[in-house]
């Protein structure tokens, strides 16, 4: 019966997902142009550059409605990376001339542009033999034939559908933003599974330190894998077996996906790859569901960072983290945190705190009493402190004394170590720091965010979604 | 200088401890007298009993102006324990008809009476060879004979400067309510290292596991002691050496007297020996203090008991620490606690808590993801539950949720469960549960218990002491 749900479910997606003659045709005609401009371009300027398309495109496993096209310009390895870098990106410009054209960085910079309302990325890579990688971009050329080679319509079809569920659950993408499954990973997944319904039935079903290895580097050897891949999830790049496809999966991430596989088979649904909208809550209810819960949001807001995306999204994840730990450390009590970014002017930081007052003094734990220097030091420092709110008394073998804390209120514990080099000292990331320290920054509560909240409908969502905080799935 | 003061005080205190020669003249007279009334009814009734003086006065021991008189009656082993308790207190009901009786009991009865504004206490045992014990106050004639043996006139001057020490710093007195050293225990203390300033010298640099066998019963064999005695002060009775005459000293006594010790051999002062009284706090300075620390107080009250006091003390001390724990597991955070009573109408049991209300929810971790059937519960339990505030939500490998608390009051959780069957179920003690049952009991805030604060000195002084929360020679 569920079978049959989700065949219907199956096809029904693919439907919807697989790109319409028109748009095939658009798209072939695109790549053709831009390829004749970057051709003709880069003869003009005698770089030997082998222009080709990679991605989804090349291998036919794009979305409806979703095409990116991704150029890759090769160029020799006796280039030199500062070659790689300014002249293969002057070709595109020039090729480009009288588009808009945003300059990205990944590991290495590449072209944006927009032709057609299609998103163009025109990606610079040395044109190597496999394994001798120059600039990470290399490997590419090598998945797209490693993948055109393996894909039948059959399993293209089903690779759209994985896709799909990706994107429903909000589990796509390998950006550091999301930390989720790449369309490669979907693909190697699918070749390896058979089916999108296989790759469900294996997730929700995987374990620790789970093995993918399509092209059987680690046959029989299992182990070696373990010994050079840390995550979780290991699938490792059939083109280099010393990569792991899925390193940039987050665990969490990771256990999203078998938990929403497990849920996707027991009670099919296309929810899953059509999820509703975020309903935004009013102002009022979010106030209402935070009083009600009894927490305290605490708000760290700070401008434009110079930083490309990826860059940025690393710094608000790592400032992220080390300001709960900080808070923690402090005692503090944090039961959830996230990052926030409109990825232009506004940067927010948020906490979920139990309290962000706490007044009541600190029971703390001195030395055991047999300890008769560390016993002394504790009572000459202790008895007669002006923070010393009772004791010292002794509890079985331990001295202990209540003490005032030094920070009692998060806001201000925040600001005076923000403050000071923009937090550096207490785990800031370096951009991030550079930032608070130039222009300042602000710790709000919710009530001081509710014009962002009616401004950003964006922010709105990403509020209304923390304050339920389960996975769109889940709902 | 410093050796020279403590000789100086010492003079002074064993000058005010030892009992002037009207003192002792009374206290020879009126043992006789007790001796005879007690000779002459057991010889009515026919009983073989030896009558004689034990304790503090048959060693010559006791405090100027603190004469207990102990009087054993030693029946043959030939009686049965029935016969003991019933025939000797019935003798000694008649040798003092008139005066004012107290039944008592430790470990079996005994009988309390006044002569003159002097305590006595008449207590019955079974007249044994050494080791054959058939009640716990066999070994009492043993313990007099032994010290008489062994103390000349100097060393009982240092046991009593050692027992003046001891009250002074709270220490003194093996009943439950103290948990600290009996009057023989600064005998053997005093004898073992042969003087006042040598016992705290030797107790400054007490260790965990601390053995003083004074009669020598595991010399060389020291590992046999750790196997017999749990406790970290052992010091083996010299008439059983299958006993720890140091028992029933508290784990904080012992290292209390330890710190004593140190603080007084660095800093020698007769404060020690006489105390200032504990300063009695007003009622708003009380209050104050408390708002200012910002810590709750929770007053759990009930009337009379009915247990004689070493069982009473036991019962609170059981009962304290039972809530305690059990508060603690509600996620209340508990600094302190303590016990108090005025061994007639008012029993109370205090606890200082950093807040009486939590309402904040509870962060609740449930089980890996990778564990298929734990997830799938846990998610069945909470995903549509009325007390999940948000959640549930995967952070690494683990599903978490936000859960409202069922119990957010520390009160009403203590009167719920207190109120069902009087609080067996939490541990509270059977004789304080039954007493809860049958007349209830109140749980009341600070300012709720100002009434008692103004009408009983000893419970004033207890609370003023608390708030202090150190031990009175630490002022």
């Amino acid at each position: 019966m569920v079978l049959n749900i989700i065949d219907d479910i199956c096809i029904k997606v693919a439907e919807k997902v697989t790109p319409s003659k028109e748009e095939r045709d658009k798209i072939e005609r695109l790549t053709k142009e831009i390829i004749f401009k970057l051709v003709n371009e880069a003869s003009k300027e005698n770089i030997d550059a082998e222009i080709r398309v990679d991605g989804s495109i090349a291998k036919d496993t794009w979305l409806q409605g979703e095409a990116d096209i991704d150029v890759f310009m090769r160029v020799p390895p006796t280039l030199t990376r500062g070659d790689l870098e300014v002249k293969c990106l002057n070709i595109a410009k020039k090729a480009f001339e009288g588009y808009k054209i945003v300059e990205r960085y990944a590991e290495h910079p590449y072209l944006e542009t927009w032709i057609e309302e299609t998103r163009v990325n025109i990606v610079p890579c040395f044109k190597v033999e496999r394994g001798k990688w120059l600039s990470a971009t290399d490997r590419t050329p090598f998945h797209t034939d490693f993948m055109k080679e393996k894909l039948n319509d059959v399993l293209k079809r089903e690779v759209r559908i994985l896709k799909k569920f990706m994107k429903g659950t909000g589990l796509y993408g390998a950006e550091i933003k999301i930390g989720g499954f790449s369309g490669f990973l979907c693909e190697i997944l699918t070749l390896y599974y058979g089916s999108f319904k296989n790759v469900l039935e294996a997730a929700s079903n995987w374990r620790k330190k789970q093995v993918i290895d399509v092209a059987g580097w680690f046959l029989g050897r299992k182990e070696e894998a373990y010994d050079l891949f840390d995550e979780n999830l290991i699938v490792v790049d059939p083109v280099d077996k010393s990569r792991n496809a899925a390193a940039s999966v987050f665990e969490s991430k990771f256990w999203e996906f078998v938990s929403a596989s497990r849920m996707f088979l027991k009670k099919p649904s296309l929810k899953f790859f059509y999820p509703p909208s975020q309903k935004i809550l009013s102002e009022k209810e979010v106030s209402e569901k935070l009083s009600k819960a009894n927490l305290d949001l605490l708000f760290l807001v700070f401008g434009e960072v110079d930083a490309v995306v990826d860059v940025l999204w690393g710094q608000l994840y790592k400032t992220e983290n080390a300001l709960k730990n900080f808070l923690k450390a402090n005692d503090f009590k944090v039961f959830r945190s996230a990052s926030w970014s409109d990825e232009k002017e506004v940067n927010v930081i948020l906490f979920e705190l139990e309290r962000k007052n706490i007044s009541s003094p600190k029971k703390h734990m001195g030395p055991p009493v047999e300890k008769h220097k560390e016993s002394e030091d504790f009572l000459v420092k202790h008895l007669y402190a002006e923070d010393t709110v009772a004791g010292p008394w002794i509890e079985r073998e331990r001295w202990f004394v209540e003490k005032k804390r030094r920070w009692s209120d998060a806001e201000k514990l925040l600001s005076f170590y923000l403050s000071n080099n923009g937090g550096r000292s207490i785990g800031v990331a370096s951009k991030i720091a550079e930032k608070l320290k130039k222009n300042g920054f602000q710790i709000l509560s919710w009530i001081e965010m509710q014009k962002l909240y009616n401004n950003k409908k964006e922010f709105a969502q990403f509020i209304s979604r923390f304050i339920d905080g389960r996975p769109i799935w889940l709902e």
